[in-house]
């Protein structure tokens, strides 16, 4: 699909209908988009790459396809207290498939409409199946990874672990019900950014970040930023059900260290702790700051817990 | 090179070095970049892929494709009158190569520095090689494609066809002198976003667009978005000096249809067409708008001239 094999009959047809939202002055067609940023406070982006046959099945269903690649951009927002504003995709595809392009288009404008997340751009090219995807939002109280301090308690803003567990029934490599197997297409596919925790946080919170490569692979980036350690109680973590029904045998592993979920890790100073608590959120607190090195220091029933890998298997 | 296998070691040792320019509150290593957008105007932003073996050779110089990726995507800030401020890239690379990357990313810095643009995230994936950069900029007073008129004057910022020409060399299809070879490679590696045409022409110009698929090609969006047609004089087109040395016998095929040459294409109206001559640019004006369904019609040596496939060769 080069373009002189029909790139801008791909994007009239399929995603030239994107609805225009907040701030959207000039959409898709021009050279480039026209856009109004707000007044005040500052824009936050990032970017992210799902390669097929690496980050997800080449065969998926590309409505999903698309809304896993959109999720898991606005949980970098999220993560930075950022509300959704715009978004610009370039989209590798080996052939012109008008059956796949409709349902990708149709999954990714759907997931834009939940999120409040404008199309305003991007690309169509001939290759190997790739999406990206490059987010833009606006905060007011931006949260960073480098305001942590030592005394300041850590908590993660949901269950851990399921995407992990999900993983090998996402690849067919495992065989299980349907009920389950639907359940673990929609941890996969429609991870929930935590748009809602990161606002209520904002006013607290002296560092925070999205779960996607394992919490103890994630927290750590905290701890080198911040110039801290991290001492967690595995005994506190918050563990998916999915992990108990999939991979009981593994649920401090998964929870610990899988990928994917995005859920958040964030931290406050010991004070206000108990405010966090009072708030409506499913948020737990899982261990502290302290002086030393970054790194993270596990316990488990009492003792030390040493990680079996680096990272978990990451699709 | 997944996030297991060195992502991390690869922005810090690569791209995390990027000087951090105008309106960046914090750049790569956080879950977003944070951009304070300027006071007043309005953010462009456009995205463009590059893959390897379709759009530049698998194996040409990285520095050299690190350049073409960055310049084609400041093109279409050019095209909007904007002027560069921030990108992201997304990189996807077979393997980690310590010396690919290296000189790739050298080739970006230095190109960044050159347009005065700041590199502010992205991401790494492992896949078939390909290149995909977003840009934002900044206009007071944007260049669009839908505000032409019947009667306007039709520019075009500089000569024509030197891409088109150079790629049987860039290919390595053609063997040519050593200087010839460098010339080839300066056109198609090094394309000139047309900023300061941009900047001059911004108080008249009533359209414009870059030629990224051959002036025709292009042309037709503006006639489209403007509900004009277009007659332009092929007698008049600047022809680039490479056409003539490389393809002179299809030289006005090359100029009218050529691709990746990036200069503007824009309208002025009528009256502004003297204060457009008087500036001191290489424009010249190839044709007028006129009433009519969205068209271009062409004339050579006093008759009509049409071309030989909607678009010339594409790499």
């Amino acid at each position: 699909m080069s373009k002189a094999l029909g790139e801008f009959e791909i994007i009239r047809n399929y995603f030239a209908r994107a609805p225009q939202g907040e701030g959207v002055a000039l959409g898709i067609g021009d050279d480039c988009a026209l856009l109004q940023a707000p007044p005040s406070g500052q824009l936050a982006t990032s970017m992210d790459t799902l390669v097929a046959g690496r980050h997800f099945p080449a065969d998926a269903d590309p409505a999903m396809i698309a809304s896993r690649a959109l999720r898991v951009n606005i949980s970098d927002l999220a993560a930075m207290n950022a509300s959704p504003l715009w978004f610009t995709l370039a989209l590798t595809l080996p052939s012109s498939d008008a059956v796949w392009l409709k349902k990708f288009a149709a999954g990714l404008l759907e997931t834009a409409g939940q999120f409040g997340i404008s199309l305003v751009g991007g690309d169509t090219t001939a290759g190997p199946l790739s999406i990206t995807i490059q987010v833009i939002g606006h905060t007011q109280k931006p949260l960073r990874r480098d305001g942590a301090s030592p005394g300041d308690s850590i908590y993660v803003s949901g269950p851990l672990g399921a995407a992990a567990a999900a993983l090998p029934v996402v690849l067919a490599e495992r065989e299980v019900s349907e009920a389950i197997r639907r359940e673990a297409e929609q941890v996969y596919y429609f991870p929930e950014p935590q748009l809602t925790t990161a606002t209520a946080i904002g006013k607290f919170a002296t560092s925070a970040l999205d779960i996607s490569d394992g919490l103890l692979g994630d927290l750590i980036h905290i701890c080198e930023a911040s110039g801290v350690a991290a001492e967690v109680n595995l005994d506190a973590l918050p563990i998916a059900p999915l992990v108990h029904q999939l991979a009981a045998d593994n649920a401090i592993e998964l929870a610990a260290c899988g990928g994917d979920d995005y859920q958040l890790c964030f931290t406050v100073p010991e004070a206000a702790a108990g405010q966090i608590n009072q708030l409506d959120l499913a948020a737990v607190p899982i261990g502290r700051l302290v002086q030393g090195e970054p790194q993270v220091r596990c316990s488990y029933r009492g003792r030390p817990w040493v990680a079996p890998s680096p990272g978990y298997r990451h699709f």
